[in-house]
């Protein structure tokens, strides 16, 4: 029943934890979508540069704006991130992959990551999926992310990966696709 | 939304994962009692001392006996296991303390193992829950759990908790009780 271990197949082989949210699912299209249908706006991802969706939308649709990402179904159909299969299924003949996403803050969303995850990254074994909170928990040599807050408390290198949201943020490798991680991580 | 973090609010405290499934979370006593009833059997753990559930069943009964795991409700109402409410609540206080379950096998189990967790340990923010597979992801310095498998590539110390399963399994620190890891962590 329970999943067999080889303590010596991963080798010597550097770890990599990849985000899901902003850096593997496309989530910002889908919320800011719902959120100008809703309220009548025309906002784009171009109005958020440098700043959190929710310091610049009106305070009063916060509530309703947080509320979409709390439904069971909104993470089951999220376009994957140009690139991110290919690029990933390449550096998991490299690297030891795995997926680390904050679900403990949509507790909801559980069940439709896990299908996203075994229908668009099937060639990753689900014991490499990772669902938590605090990402400093992860024992990695590097973290792909979006939110520049995991960081400082993470162990290996946080490689920060393009959002609108943490534009101009400093201090990181940045990465702004994933053919820059393609470059960084599978340059021969 | 995103939850904040002090990157030194936990300064140098130690850092203790523990496991769910017989280490807080009585797993045995309901599947047994599952077992029997459907079976017409009178197994009791003590039929299981260093063995396997599956190793030690009929054959024919196995695929139905793991089933019984992959239900949305078996974790539901699972018993807490004497003592760990106490003694993780006062380990909180001195370290800090991540649930680390290899939830991944069962993935049916997201939403009820989260509820249980809210409900049985409420003093523990959801941000430390760890839903995962290979618990060699783990940055901490412990990991408490009842299967030795995760503890070679484990980059701290594993100590054993003891379940009928891993009777006779060596090379560890064990822990028969959540009395013993009062001893261990707690001692003044």
């Amino acid at each position: 029943m329970a999943w067999k271990f080889d303590s010596t197949e991963q080798g010597g082989r550097k770890r990599i934890c990849i985000d899901m949210d902003e850096t593997i699912a496309d989530i910002a299209t889908k919320h800011l979508a719902m959120f100008n249908r809703d309220h009548g706006t025309s906002l784009s991802k171009a109005d958020f540069l440098g700043r959190w969706f929710y310091d610049v939308i009106d305070p009063e649709h916060v509530e309703r704006a947080i509320s979409y990402l709390h439904t069971e179904d909104f993470f089951v159909d999220l376009p994957v991130i140009a690139g991110s299969q290919r690029v990933i299924e390449a550096l998991a003949e490299k690297y030891e992959v795995f997926i680390a996403t904050a679900a403990m803050e949509f507790p909801t969303s559980f069940t439709a990551k896990y299908q996203w995850l075994q229908r668009h990254f099937p060639f990753l074994h689900p014991r490499n999926f990772v669902f938590c909170g605090d990402k400093s928990i992860l024992n990695a040599d590097y973290l792909i992310d979006d939110m520049p807050s995991h960081f400082p408390r993470f162990r290996g290198e946080g490689i920060l990966f393009s959002a609108p949201h943490n534009h101009g943020v400093e201090g990181y490798r940045r990465v702004d696709s994933w053919i820059d991680v393609e470059k960084i991580f599978l340059a021969e």
